[in-house]
């Protein structure tokens, strides 16, 4: 899973010498520069089509253009730059023909600088690096920053990605409509969008992004190879027993809806570890009792428990085994326990090839590399489950993101971007189809 | 601590025969009219110093003229119907005169028609008893419903026995006295009341209530001889660890305020059996965890914990042990914890001589007793820091009360009141000073 090396391995066939390539400075800027966009007293807010955010994508077009890139806005909000490839005869037209390289630049409210911004940012510093080698790749490579993939203001997420891959539902497009029209998308193009992408079209779909966990940053490697973005199975369960007097009711004739929740709660880490993988994680991080006096002895609990692991069948088995936990706590309890699914996120597996290259570039620079789930969802959730999909993480200090005390330093963001960078060329520079997702 | 026996046992020297003395029909027509006042699609309503209330004490004014007996009320709302006594010359004039009996008529909203009433209008029928058998007894007895027991609108509750017995403060009194002259109450006497019952011209404070709990219905136990009102410590314990993201947290990185919070709550049980007595009871009543995401593991964790029992010592021990069970708890999980009062309400001994003497008129009715402390607390708890005082419980059918679904029949009821006279008649039936409080 880990490798450290000292010094450069000798670099593949496909990759360049063990220096960094891109302009490190060059990125490092445009990541300050678009962080004071949205700045305020606590952390960066630019949440999903607000003025500030709207204010960074004309930015980001101004970069790309500035760059010689051009550079459009769709109808949702993404914000394409495009380096045309060379004409390739192996496939038909249309097909395989683009490389994507994609993240966001919306934040949460009081976010950090490099949630999004430094994949995005990082992608345009790749295109500006292919143009000054003054040789085109054979396929075309876009770089996207789509819109509203925090869903904080507008859930749910990674809507840009949706609106491009999947479509998006009527409900949602109701929902969504009127706030993209007031922050000024031209509403002559605001159709309900059907998917306007076609995954065949894409050979490949990479992004770089901070950890938003602690692992790299506590085992000091400097890459995480993520093996795929986790499924999360999101449930309720509420124990129900007999609400009653504090004072009036002895300890042997209650029915305290509480401590069956306390007791499922307690079980949640145990039942993890013993019905899940090394890297599953089950969290309650809700709860409520009724009727909440202090002397009163509650009659009901409810709480959430949410668990998350990168294979949809280990989450099942985790999940059924908090099942089978709750109603033995409940029965022995004297108590009933009702627990209702609420949602279940699909997850996405990357591309084991493009796992295998970003790890052989990224130990072509001597950088000790980890294979990784990702824990938390983005775009490479999206378009994994349809395109060859590949995600390069650098490490977050603390573990820490959407706050303003988020921080990777400019030395690791330039060799996330230089991997990224390395691993697009090797794509590039193949014939090889991928194997395709499912 | 139980006794049942299923033929009457014969009279003591004191009591009357085995046979109901008082008026069992008239008392629940009185309970049955009362209940009307104030009553909703959802139980009675007479929540301190409303209208209903109001109304409630100007119709038990009625009553008791009614029947002869002279009534005042003061300008607390307490209503006071006295039987004057005949004079004794063993104590010095003004002292040792006057037996009360006393409870509530003001409701919780949306209560039941027994908590308090029972006792005021049981009360109001052992004056019609005496006055029938045409004999006054040695002592004065007044029968005193106390305004604002249930402290539902205005805490906190058994404002009257304490502006009687205690005086209030002049912060509560501010909050209160806008409430009295709202509702009524005689302006010209509303100046803040010091103390205006000396404890020394009690001889003894008697109360019959329901039991609020379930004690008795499942024993089948006909009266409860109540030792004392329980003292109430209670406190909040905060277990502080660290927010972070659900899914890119693994297990063993977590600190898990909730975790420490779950452990403590399971904990109190077993520590209320270790620690505390055989009644002790503790409860979780109130639980609140920040940020409360589902997707966030839980920084903070608050709970609230109630300790309750007779003995102020034993209540102390369970809190120094649950104390030390938090430190524990929240040292092996690599958290913080805070337990801070929230407060200590005292509790108050019943006189172990009108202990005697209600187990024994009991027992002379045929009736079964149980001993048992009140988990709740009454106006008897005020009495008995001060004066000898004794509480007989009747059973609260499921052990439910503050609900419209309270009930105690018609024959309990009946058994209750009869135990109350035959203790008033015993107790005014001896000239021995009883062992006072401290």
């Amino acid at each position: 899973m880990t490798s450290r090396t000292d010094k450069p391995i000798s670099p593949g066939e496909t990759s360049g010498p063990g220096e960094i390539q891109i302009n490190v400075d060059r990125l490092w800027n445009d990541l300050l520069a678009l962080s004071e966009i949205g700045r305020g007293e606590r952390g960066v807010s630019r949440v999903a089509f607000s003025p500030a955010d709207m204010e960074g994508r004309r930015w980001l077009l101004r970069r790309f253009e500035d760059a010689g890139i051009p550079a459009r806005m769709d109808a949702y909000g993404n914000v394409f730059g495009r380096l045309q490839g060379a004409r390739r005869d192996e496939a038909p037209r249309g097909e395989d023909e683009i490389i994507l390289i994609g993240s966001h630049i919306d934040t949460v409210p009081e976010g950090g600088m490099f949630d999004g911004a430094l994949g995005v940012l990082a992608g345009l510093e790749c295109l500006r690096a292919l143009r000054e080698r003054g040789e085109a790749l054979p396929y075309t490579v876009d770089v996207v920053a789509f819109s509203n993939e925090e869903g904080s203001r507008l859930g749910p997420g990674t809507f840009g990605s949706r609106a491009l891959l999947e479509g998006i539902s009527e409900a949602e497009w109701s929902r969504v409509c009127p706030v993209l029209k007031e922050a000024g998308l031209s509403a002559k193009d605001l159709e309900q969008p059907g998917p306007s992408l076609r995954p065949s079209a894409i050979r490949a779909y990479l992004e770089l992004h901070i950890e938003q966990g602690g692992v790299l940053d506590a085992s000091g490697e400097d890459i995480g190879v993520v093996q795929g973005i986790v499924c999360i199975q999101s449930f309720r369960a509420v124990f129900m027993g007999e609400p009653n007097h504090a004072g009036t009711t002895p300890m042997d004739c209650r029915k305290d809806a509480l401590l069956g929740a306390s007791e499922l709660i307690l079980a949640v880490p145990s039942v993890v570890r013993e019905a899940g993988s090394e890297r599953t994680v089950g969290t309650c991080g809700q709860i409520k009792v009724s009727p909440g006096g202090r002397n009163i002895i509650p009659g009901l609990s409810e709480i959430s428990i949410e668990v998350r692991d990168l294979h949809e069948d280990v989450v099942s088995r985790v999940a059924h085994s908090l099942r089978r936990r709750a109603t033995e706590i409940a029965s022995s309890r004297g108590l009933k326990v009702e627990l209702t699914p609420v949602s279940m996120t699909p997850g996405a597996i990357m591309s084991p090839e493009i796992q295998d290259i970003i790890e052989r570039e990224a130990r072509a620079l001597g950088l000790s590399t980890r294979r990784m789930p990702s824990g938390a969802g983005h775009d490479a959730m999206i378009f994994g489950k349809k395109v060859p999909s590949g995600m390069i993480f650098v490490p977050s200090r603390g573990g820490i993101s959407h706050s303003p005390c988020e921080w990777t330093s400019k030395e690791q963001c330039g060799k996330g971007a230089e991997v990224l960078f390395r691993t697009l060329i090797a794509l590039a520079s193949t014939r090889d189809s991928l194997s395709r997702p499912r």
